[in-house]
């Protein structure tokens, strides 16, 4: 394996990474984007900032680094043409696709090939990190009721549609009433809302899924030790994610706080 | 025309309703949701209080009241089987459809089922106001510009996925990215949130309009002054709602709102 370039957005992703290589002695480069990557990752790690906009120099800067694969690590907020200021490399590249015309997951799809065709492997954040892909079953000791069954179904169904649409990836369901919908706001956002929005009575179910034909080698669908703590604290009782589809970050953590917050999380096949 | 009970959920569309009714000199009736319904409108106004779940009492105080037709005024948040604290009246109906199973709409459907089958005759709030629906073209001297009528464009076509889930009535979309979508929360939430959410350029446009197969006689979607404060205040730059489909609360308002915040409203036809 060559040298590994990070991609680095916000969250803990990036952070996540980074240890990754160390632990298995592998030699990376940080490509941090401005406004988006936390600074305090950077500290005694071969990086450089580029803001999101400028594809040029974020490809001159891979490739001085001797990079030869590249790994999405995190969170990017869309940004509207207008705030990408792109430099021509980039302008070139949204002059080729028709920006405005392409969802998240499109782009993302985009942006790949066009890496791809400077000479980089892209490479899936799960073949990196340890925990990998959710697997099939309870993470901890807890399961899903009847009720709970079914507003896992019921919330598959409206992700599956939302996904098909290229809008979120996550719902939240309570005995059958959607209480929210992920669009670019993000889980955590998503979540947050819906403590407000809680009905009496058994609490709802996060789903979270990939979309139809997600780009796998980008923004698959995460669940952290963060995700269950949020959960936990809007009172829902449950997460299902997709098992096979979903990055795990810190395993014996999910399961250490979904116990401790009597939650169940679980990986399905949504069949 | 017989004398007409009002069932007054959260907003200001009862306010509205009692106000026609005063005017067209007919009598009427207000049957007002304990927690939802303003207690202010009630002032020197015949009416009654009752809890969402005691239906048994809701129907004797119509009956009692002599009311002919009865329309659906204002919002209810939904509430679980819980929270509902149904009485037998209520109990029966709902063993009868399966609550959890039914989205708002289906649900909807099924009340108004019940009521006419307890003899009154179920009117839309439209047909007692008097601005009515949407019509087609502009309410004031704004349109849309090319990149907003794409993004109605694609707001309706996400609207509609949703509302086919039976899931909510709006969307947000700025420069084809989906700020946000509307569940449970209601439409004044998902504008405030959008807020927060903006990109930078040209602002993104409200999409609103009825769920295919919708039961007209509630629910339907509604515009007010309220909601062209709010999308002005969120960086909005308009509101496209369905033409005859949508209720508007005083038109001359929303009218001068618009060009007063420089926003076009306009009423479309989805096709």
């Amino acid at each position: 394996m060559g040298k590994l370039g990070i991609l680095a957005g916000a969250g803990e992703l990036p952070r996540r990474i980074i240890a990754a290589c160390r632990a298995a002695d592998r030699d990376f480069f940080v490509l941090a984007f401005k406004g988006e990557a936390d600074p305090a990752i950077l500290t005694d790690v071969p990086h450089a900032t580029v803001r999101l906009g400028a594809a040029g120099e974020g490809f001159r800067l891979l490739h001085e680094a001797g990079v030869a694969e590249i790994v999405f690590a995190g969170g990017l907020k869309r940004p509207t043409v207008t705030s990408l200021r792109p430099d021509w490399r980039a302008a070139k590249f949204f002059a080729g696709i028709g920006y405005r015309a392409l969802g998240d997951n499109g782009l993302l799809s985009a942006v790949i090939a066009e890496i791809e065709g400077e000479g980089f492997k892209v490479v899936g954040a799960d073949t990196i990190l340890g925990d990998g892909l959710a697997p099939r079953g309870a993470f901890g000791q807890l399961v899903p009721d009847e009720q709970a069954r079914a507003d896992i179904a019921h919330g598959i169904a409206v992700a599956r549609a939302l996904g098909a649409l290229d809008i979120g990836q996550a719902v939240v369901v309570q005995q059958g009433i959607v209480l929210g919908v992920e669009a670019i706001e993000g889980t955590d956002a998503l979540i947050a809302r819906c403590a407000d929005l809680r009905r009496e009575g058994p609490g709802g179910v996060l789903v979270k899924i990939a979309k139809p034909g997600q780009e796998r080698r980008a923004d698959l669908p995460t669940i952290g030790v963060r995700t269950v703590a949020a959960c936990g604290a809007a009172g829902l009782r449950g997460i299902a994610v997709e098992a096979g589809s979903t990055l795990v970050l810190d395993r014996a953590g999910i399961i250490a706080a979904a116990d401790q917050a009597q939650l169940f999380v679980i990986g399905i096949e949504p069949g």
